[in-house]
């Protein structure tokens, strides 16, 4: 495809590049745009059916997008603009440099103008800033047959068709038809008798998230939003939850793994950026494991007695960074689905703590089993005694650290979120290193107590 | 809620019962019938409205629907599996254990019993097995008013009818037109002029995550699914095709977390499953982190002629985890949004290899920093030559270790992919477990070196 689009363009056949182009669905011909030089795209896009470059439009990355409005004509510009729909406007825009959005506000005509400034003031993430203002509104008097004829006025430019609002003279909602229901219903049924009364919708300010679940949960194809006067000012589309899910669970996942969340897909990221990404919290964490190196200092004469117990640091933090990583992306993802909520406290607690005692107690045992069977510490070099003794030890503390591990790891979620927090900061980077600091703390404690039972004194 | 219900129930006011739950969303009152006995649901199930009664029932957990079936008459069971669509038929079934299996497929007709077992052998987690064969299928040669009137009279049991798929003699799919299509044209227009000829689709095989993403790409309400004689068999819809994102994004953060995934909510497991899911993992890494133990082992010696090395073990292990999982995540998230294919190996590695050679260099310089200003090793017990070159070493160590993360990091999770494993095996657990036995050799191997140079032997 792309060959065929380069030996067009090379032999400067647009007509034939057009005829190509448009079999394509624009999602594709935005990937294939994207594999050619950004100066090139202009002329390309150039040769696209009018109404089509729209859809193309909205499928390119921003920084594409951005290259061609940076080219446009005025009246290329508005002619896009005013094609678009309006949450996709909105999305371009967001994207977009100041100087950029004033030169896109200056060609949209001033109601759109009005409506676009309107969904840009929503509070970040809000179902406001994905709704869309386009959709059909009808009145509770209206017939099937007057139904029809406004959605064949009104449906051209709205974005689904699909889902119709009947709404009062105040515009509050009051209920929903479909459009299904309508094809099954007699021309002359008044849509006050077909129509869903009280249905569920969601409030302008609430997250995006919450909306695009519920939207999942009750199978919508839009949910409508009203702002704090219960009237009806916008509808989420189902492909727009569909992209918002997708981008909070990249988001969780980045954060996750300690990476500040971004919105560019992998490839799409400069280096540059991808290191400020990643640098704050390595650096946060590599000070914070500052405490490990503390501790294991002032347990050097220890340690130096008996240097056989520093082989069974790394095992012993890696099992119990695990164990409480476990327990934490649980309940995070738990959480996130709503799965969990905050008064499920007591269940996470006693539930992490059954498992927890279940799998420190196994670990323990077989790494005991294992340190006997492989003679771990060295039986002729130590002792029947001191090895068995730090065998001991060793599988105690891994049993402990595994249970502090995984109810730290299980209950610090739920109350960083309680304290407004994004739970996800507590996944395995930081409970690994919480961890950490308290595995060795428990080892160590373990250590002295357990060897001078056996006689030995570190 | 459900004080009220509660309070309904007691006082056998089944007729009120029925009106209150009637009056909510399926699903909600799927989430009710959970917070109650299993004994008192079959008889609060009975109190609702048949048609409705079957719209709960696919929204309730399997283990209530389990409940539910073995109480049910013969009647009750036929009247509800009849009016279920097919697709969530199948997905009630595919939790059933095998003997009441069979009695559902025993009261489903002939035909119903054809298609649900067809959809039952599609191989696991392909695009046949969340697919519905219930759609509308109209000719080219039907006018739109023809369209219409095959609508109305199939629409009622089908899941959308707001996508219709168009096929020849042999069902082979032509085009598709929308609803919102056939409402802005004539009425005496042929599908055949304003259909999408050569529409997207996939196959039966594909894989169902590949399926679901593509509807989010194309923004599509139903994906047709066609054999491998491009005959139209099923589609999928939109709101399975989100159902399937976000179950294959936890499945994808629990392997991340080294849990084995599952389909159950986290509160609705059981603790020993819970267990099930997290023990083998943590053996695993367990076992595998005797690498570690050995090689300090193997360098007891040098450790002990200078212990301060020894603590700054577990930072340096720490932040090439960090490192490491940074990258991992990146690529096998994007991998699994597609936005990373394997032709990008290259790519990948270059920008994976500068940011671990920046993110190394901050690293180490800061490291090295912090440790001067603090004191970490001790100037008047140790020495400043001691000092300075035990800084030194850690601080090189972290800046390899960190490069080394983050290279393997970034490459594994293709590598892994490429071999046909899911990649998200190589997320923070396992490169942490690898990346922990590179440290230490990169570090003991540095120490040496240097401590060497500063006329330091260990």
């Amino acid at each position: 495809m792309i060959t065929e689009v380069r030996r067009l363009l090379d032999e400067k056949k647009y007509r034939e590049l057009r005829d190509l182009l448009c079999e394509e669905e624009p999602a594709d011909i935005a990937q294939i745009f994207d594999q050619f030089p950004k100066d090139e795209v202009p002329l390309m896009f150039r040769v696209l059916h009018k109404d089509f470059a729209s859809d193309v439009f909205v499928e390119m990355d921003s920084d594409l997008q951005q290259a061609l409005i940076e080219g446009f004509t005025d009246q290329e510009l508005s002619d896009i603009m005013n094609d678009l729909f309006l949450d996709d406007t909105v999305d371009v825009i967001e994207e977009m440099p100041a100087s950029v959005v004033r030169r896109i506000l200056k060609f949209a005509d001033p109601e759109r103008r009005r409506q676009i400034n309107k969904l840009l003031n929503y509070p970040e993430d809000s179902a406001g800033t994905i709704m869309t203002t386009e959709f059909v509104r009808l009145k509770a008097h209206f017939t099937v047959a007057d139904a029809f004829k406004t959605i064949r006025r009104q449906g051209v430019d709205k974005e689904t068709i699909y889902t119709c609002y009947v709404t009062d003279d105040h515009r509050v909602l009051l209920g929903v038809v479909t459009v299904k229901q309508l094809l099954l219903a007699e021309e002359d049924t008044v849509l006050q008798d077909i129509m869903i009364e009280d249905p569920i919708f969601c409030h302008t300010d609430d997250d995006r998230k919450d909306v695009s679940l519920a939207m999942s949960k009750y199978d919508f194809l839009a949910m409508p939003i009203v702002d704090s006067e219960q009237r009806l000012v916008g509808i989420v589309t189902v492909d727009d939850a569909l992209d918002v899910i997708q981008e909070e669970d990249t988001e969780d996942i980045e954060m996750m793994a300690a990476i500040t969340p971004s919105d560019k897909p992998y490839l799409k990221m400069g280096v540059f950026e991808t290191w400020k990404s990643r640098i704050p919290w390595l650096l946060i964490l590599m000070i914070s494991a500052t405490f490990t190196s503390k501790i294991l200092t002032h347990f050097e004469g220890s340690l130096a007695t008996l240097p056989v117990l520093t082989a069974f640091v790394p095992l012993l933090m890696g099992t119990g960074g695990n164990a409480g990583s476990q327990a934490s992306v649980s309940v995070i993802r738990a959480l996130s689905l709503g799965d969990v909520q905050m008064r499920d406290f007591g269940k996470v607690l006693l539930k992490e703590t059954i498992v927890a005692v279940l799998c420190g107690l196994s670990l323990g045992i077989v790494n005991f089993g294992k340190m006997y069977v492989f003679n771990d510490v060295n039986r002729t070099e130590y002792g029947l005694q001191v090895s068995i003794a730090v065998s001991l030890v060793v599988s105690i503390a891994i049993a402990i650290t595994v249970i502090i591990a995984k109810i730290s790891g299980g209950m610090l979620p739920i109350l960083v979120k309680r304290i407004g927090l994004d739970p996800a900061v507590m996944a395995s980077p930081l409970i690994t290193t919480i961890v950490d600091v308290l595995s060795l703390l428990v080892y160590l404690g373990i250590a002295q107590n357990i060897l001078r039972m056996f006689g030995i004194n570190i």
